[in-house]
């Protein structure tokens, strides 16, 4: 149950490989990533801060509307001009109130072996959350549903590749609201011991989510409350607002010491500027507030930047994702969080109808720029498509490979006398192949990267096969890990102690849903 | 005929956009890319002088058999010792012989505006280059021929993403080999404007081809003797060996002044050590000898170092592209050129059998690492499929879509007080939306890249359309493009000259072929 996995930025490819028997998905053994090279910077540190004065300008003139009264208390108590909603802030108030977000910090699991390191050159990838919709070969589109649901927290667990689970990877719209969120938290903490992420709606949601995630841990509130356990993501509703649900979420959560991750939902030319550089200022002002409310709240407590500006299709007004403006956001957004020293969240996109070939490039551009562009914190890792509005059993599997590719990219090469291969080289001379050479005996079964869904089969085999393409093969693949899936160890009193809450909670009649 | 291309570091994307009728393919407007950031370091400089220092030992221990008396007697004088067909380097050799290589050079096109700057932060994107097999989805997988190759032509100069044509973009198996080059290169130098490469298949062809070049651009021998035009690759015989063939071009190129891109192939496990640094070793004996080589034939002559270390799947020996290793290998191999200062040639590589995800995402891997790492000079650009053996018309048209988004990723952002849209922002006000702000009404119609083969409609329009994917998409958009294509202008005496030459060299039977 705690296998520590050590520390990653010292192994290289020969690590990885976990040995297992033939008829299972040859995996990728656990990886905690690190970039081992500074992150891209797009634009100049002129620019970006640029971009950062732009924002502190809306934020001090125009401003944002914060739609709960104990918000905007707490706002005036620190310096801000309250005006109706409209709260209106210092640039020294943000900056000051900035300092304290910690640069990095650990988000714990309930077990250890699973707990991520949030922000410097750490990256973690999770699953895709909160599509309404469901997707595979055999069943079609579906409205999300709890059997559905349950399958991709399975999944989640049995990938190494996943780091965390994101929200509801497909919402089970067949779970009344009002209980929704304590028996799919229940299940989720049961089905996989990595860390997961709660949605803000509202006060008693939120509480039952920090319960469940500190009895599935089994540890103290002291303990809970020094340990960032559970993450949620606020989407500010662009532009310049933040609702009652939002807010309460974010001083539920920052008053314990858990992780607020701020994602302003800023598509350009939608909810914000036309231009790459404009939805950038607002999402970095949305942004701004939104951290430094939690750092007001409580001064230190962990929070995340969030980064989602994309464009739409002029055209249509249908948003775009995985283009060359959503890759340039992305990593300018990383310029920002770095200039103000908090981890940085992200998301690995695309709008493609299918799991074609353009769900695949607009998700390795996607790949591309958050891997490059700094992302600690990468949501929608595996399973989005269609622009969100569809968890797809394929594409997981398949965002799964691509994850693993990532991984793989970016262990630190092995360069030393034998990897040089100089006596190797000798051995074979000119004209002679390296098929049988010692250096190959030694090493050839673990020397590289083994994909999951690739086919690298010749022509004429492939053509025998019947010429299964990614999406068939993904298919297989996926309901292969649904049968391999085994539960992880859970501590008995833990899991009671999670029981007897949920099922009190849950007598209780959960929470009113009469928003 | 001579629309100049302003320098595109100072452009950004609305300067970019190419206003067509409706019913044309919507292309991005002719780009000449640059690199706005400092390329990726993967690995130390330490670790580059180790890969450095090895390739140098096993060229002074081992040697590389030069299979050319010719050859291995300008070896000899330049201080090599020789040993039968093997030739021993001297690192100081070396290292004098690669001072005289130009850093950056521009390679002509009869079309000035289509010239091409080689190396520095400059990138430009060739076709596919010498499948033995076509395909497309109307009549399947075929032996390559000359109505193909005729359509490939086109189509590299119809698409704008297009900078060169890598070679015969598929091979013409219908045309006898004696008369081959005579023929296509005729065509080529006709059907498109931009710059184009010649194989290096023994002194004739390779004379044959620079006159063909010559003429082409109607200049005399010693303007075409001053400014480079015609570029060939030479493919070690990994490992360690180069062959007549190969070392006839590099002698008739290098003389003229003419473009020598030397580029081993590598394969990890094969022709090369099981492992990346060792493959890149290998890859790095092998361009550095043949780079030496052509700098003591003319010193000062352009040169190209190729990367093409990829790994073999060591369960079948079937080789892999677009992987992790590819990855590294491409970085690092531009790590390695920019040491010696010279321009650095990579590839868009997969091994996919039909364009699927799995085409897409190692496309798409293979650019990351190329756009990242440095290249500057990328052959293989757009249309290969199952790792080279076949030139696909709807893969060839997804890759200009993919290589003009990583050309829109390369344009710097506009950042400006206009672009930043605090303004904007103000009219809009929190709540609002920006579809119709004074702002979005200025710029949608040109705001964000347009992709050709992307399809956005919402998942109601898109069932309705009958589903259609990327494949599909991509292959109504392919022969949409050869509908569309106009032969660019040629100089009536230009192309009487260049029939006149390769009239008569038909008539002379071509090149004897037995070989």
């Amino acid at each position: 149950m705690t296998e520590i996995i050590p520390d990653a930025s010292r192994r290289t490819r020969r690590d990885t490989v976990r040995r297992q028997g033939p008829q299972q998905i040859q995996q990728q053994k656990l990886v905690k990533s690190r970039r081992p090279f500074p992150p891209t910077r797009l634009i100049s540190d002129d620019q970006v801060e640029a971009i950062h004065q732009a924002s502190l300008k809306v934020l001090a003139e125009i401003g944002m509307d914060f739609m709960l009264p104990e918000a905007r208390d707490i706002l005036k108590k620190a310096g801000a001009t309250i005006d109706g909603e409209r709260v209106r802030f210092d640039p020294g108030m943000i900056e000051e109130a900035m300092a304290h977000a910690p640069e990095t910090f650990t988000i714990h699991a309930r077990n250890a072996a699973r707990n991520m390191v949030i922000g410097g050159d750490n990256i973690s990838f999770g699953t895709v959350g909160s599509p309404p919709n469901a997707h595979d070969l055999d069943g079609g589109r579906r409205t999300g549903n709890h059997a559905d649901f349950t399958k991709f927290i399975k999944m989640a667990h049995h990938f190494n590749a996943i780091d965390f689970v994101s929200g509801y990877p497909v919402e089970p719209i067949d779970i009344h609201a009002g209980i929704r969120h304590l028996e799919v938290l229940r299940e989720v903490a049961q089905l996989t011991d990595k860390p997961f992420i709660a949605y803000s709606l509202g006060v008693e949601r939120i509480r039952d989510a920090i319960e469940i995630a500190r009895l599935a841990r089994g540890v103290s509130h002291e303990q809970f409350d020094r340990e960032p356990t559970l993450t949620t993501i606020v989407n500010t509703n662009s532009p310049l607002k933040l609702d009652p649900n939002m807010l309460n979420g974010m001083m539920e959560m920052s008053r314990r010491n858990q992780v607020v991750c701020v994602t302003p939902f800023t598509l350009a030319g939608a909810m914000a500027p036309v231009t790459v550089a404009g939805a950038l200022v607002e999402q970095n002002a949305e942004a701004l507030a939104g951290l430094t409310f939690c750092q007001l709240v409580n001064p230190g407590a962990p929070v995340i930047y969030g980064g989602f500006t994309s464009n739409v299709d002029m055209k249509s007004g249908a948003p775009a994702f995985g283009t060359p403006e959503y890759m340039k956001s992305t990593i300018i957004g990383g310029q920002l969080a770095r200039r103000y020293k908090v981890p940085f969240r992200t998301s690995n996109t695309n709008a493609a109808n299918m799991m074609d070939a353009q769900a695949a490039y607009e998700s390795v551009f996607s790949l591309w720029a958050l891997t490059m562009g700094g992302g600690n914190f990468i949501m929608h890792g595996a399973g989005w498509l269609e622009g969100g509005l569809v968890a797809s059993f394929e594409k997981f599997v398949l965002d799964c490979d691509l994850i693993q590719m990532v991984k793989e990219f970016l262990l630190p090469l092995e360069v030393n006398d034998d990897a040089l291969g100089v006596e190797a080289i000798r051995e074979v001379g000119p004209g002679g192949h390296f098929f049988g050479a010692q250096h190959t005996l030694a090493r050839y079964s673990d020397a590289f990267y083994a994909p999951m869904v690739s086919d690298w089969r010749n022509n004429q085999q492939w053509d025998a096969a019947g010429r299964p393409d990614a999406l068939k093969r993904a298919n297989t693949l996926y309901k292969q890990a649904l049968n391999e899936y085994q539960a992880p160890m859970f501590d008995p009193a833990a899991k009671d102690a999670l029981d007897d809450f949920v099922n009190r909670r849950l007598r209780e009649g959960g929470v009113s849903t009469d928003f």
